[in-house]
């Protein structure tokens, strides 16, 4: 196009692609530059407002490295990774959260009843529910990860002083669909906010603390897998997640009690519950794949 | 927020933000994540999909040094400098075009007439014109820039084989308004396409090649700074510039000729001159800087 103007723009990006783009690349890439170029039009975007924005990708490539990436910190602060775990929901099943950073792979296989909390300090939090398909009978064989932060607020990723798989575990349902472990209680956190997304809540005087949340993946044969999270009610921050992953069906009551009876039977290290301590009952509701 | 959805993410992000946020950030944030929010939407965007755009912008970064930025490049690309930049500009005088990576500050100063060739290979170009305010009279004192690549496609800060400045300079005009150059005919190049930027250009069967041009910046006191471009007529990549610089007002005839005495009286280095060679007539004209 010899005559690109404002009005044309947004066509000329489309018809300088060629015909044999893949269709749905081409219908995101469309709908991304026509919502830039009317963010761009409606803003009346100065040129030291573009550049300003274009610092801020720039430096947050520079913080960006294998253990920590910024553009996710972006897409999690800007609500993006919210959305899209929302948009690809199956409704019908636990709520899904964001996965966020601190997963890994590998995390050793507990038994029912098994022991996650080993020499951590911290109140004991004694957590079981069952894993249940929408018709709710139990999931036997499910695999259930948890990944959660100590009592410093610090994943094991991001903690010399613990031990590798520290607070990680994989679990598998027997043919009741349960599941049962002993930990402790994960404390709030902030999001890192040391870059240009600290920057970004200073200057809108956000706060980057997230509540306290356990992560968790449960996956089955022949259901959707859900990546998830499961807050503390009561927590100061549920109301202002700087990442938006708080759902209401994912709020649970941490119980405190010191009845020791109310322990499952099959609990590995009851003899190690501090007291008092947080009994947790969640249940998972998992979807089937869609066809 | 405790029970974010599709729904309410975006009014969550809103409120998040703290009431005493300088109010142009305010809706410059509330635009961007209203159209990032509706692009997730109206796309029904997959983890996969954001995750691959995650990725290309983790990998903008890595590509992205002190030389090469690759979120310019990708706001290139994307039509974002271009529109912006139109944006910007007053109606009635020279359009304007993109700045581009290559410019550098402190190019030397040539008298009117002066030699920008020196011993560069390639056609040789006499390029002169005035720089006038909107109601024609001429602007004495405007300092223009210009810099370009040589023929092998290359800028100075490209190419180690280039003097520093080599085809850069800046020049004043008198009280005609008059400037007048000689210089060689660039050469169309392609944007870098060895990073993501390349890889969605080849996705989208696109073409990275940007047609020849010369670059300017031409400043005066009281008058708005123009920053542009001068294309070159017949070109082949007019229709399809990577970076959607092209106005009509800017495509200029290089006009081939061996007639000597159609050089400037004052051009420094008339002998010099390639026959045939090309003259290039170009004015440019200033509107008053906004009140």
């Amino acid at each position: 196009m010899k005559n690109v103007s404002i009005d044309t723009i947004t066509q000329a990006f489309l018809d300088y692609c060629g015909d044999d783009t893949d269709p749905r690349t081409m219908f995101v890439l469309q709908k991304m530059v026509e919502h830039m170029h009317a963010f761009a039009k409606e803003t009346e975007l100065t040129h030291a407002e573009w550049a300003r924005g274009l610092k801020f990708l720039t430096d947050a490539g520079k913080i960006t490295d294998d253990e920590r990436n910024e553009f996710v910190l972006i897409s999690d602060v800007t609500g993006m990774s919210s959305l899209v775990d929302m948009i690809g929901s199956q409704h019908g099943g636990t709520s899904s959260s964001v996965l966020g950073p601190f997963h890994s792979v590998g995390a050793p296989l507990l038994p029912v009843g098994g022991d996650l909390k080993k020499d951590n300090d911290g109140t004991t939090v004694v957590i079981e529910g069952h894993v249940r398909d929408i018709d709710g009978n139990p999931v036997e064989g499910a695999v259930i990860e948890l990944w959660q932060t100590a009592e410093n607020g610090l994943y094991y990723s991001q903690d010399g002083g613990q031990d590798d798989f520290n607070l990680c575990c994989s679990m598998k349902t027997g043919p009741d669909g349960r599941y049962a472990m002993t930990t402790v209680k994960p404390a709030p956190y902030k999001v890192p906010d040391d870059g240009p997304v600290g920057e970004l809540f200073r200057a809108t005087g956000r706060t980057p603390w997230r509540p306290s949340h356990l992560h968790f993946i449960v996956q089955a044969d022949g259901l959707k897998s859900l990546v998830t999270e499961v807050f503390a009610n009561g927590d100061p921050y549920l109301d202002k997640d700087a990442v938006f992953g708080v759902r209401s069906d994912l709020i649970m009551d941490y119980v405190e009690t010191s009845d020791l009876d109310a322990l499952p039977d099959d609990l590995e290290v009851g003899r190690d519950v501090t007291l008092p301590y947080y009994k947790v009952d969640f249940d998972f509701t998992l979807v089937s794949e869609p066809n």
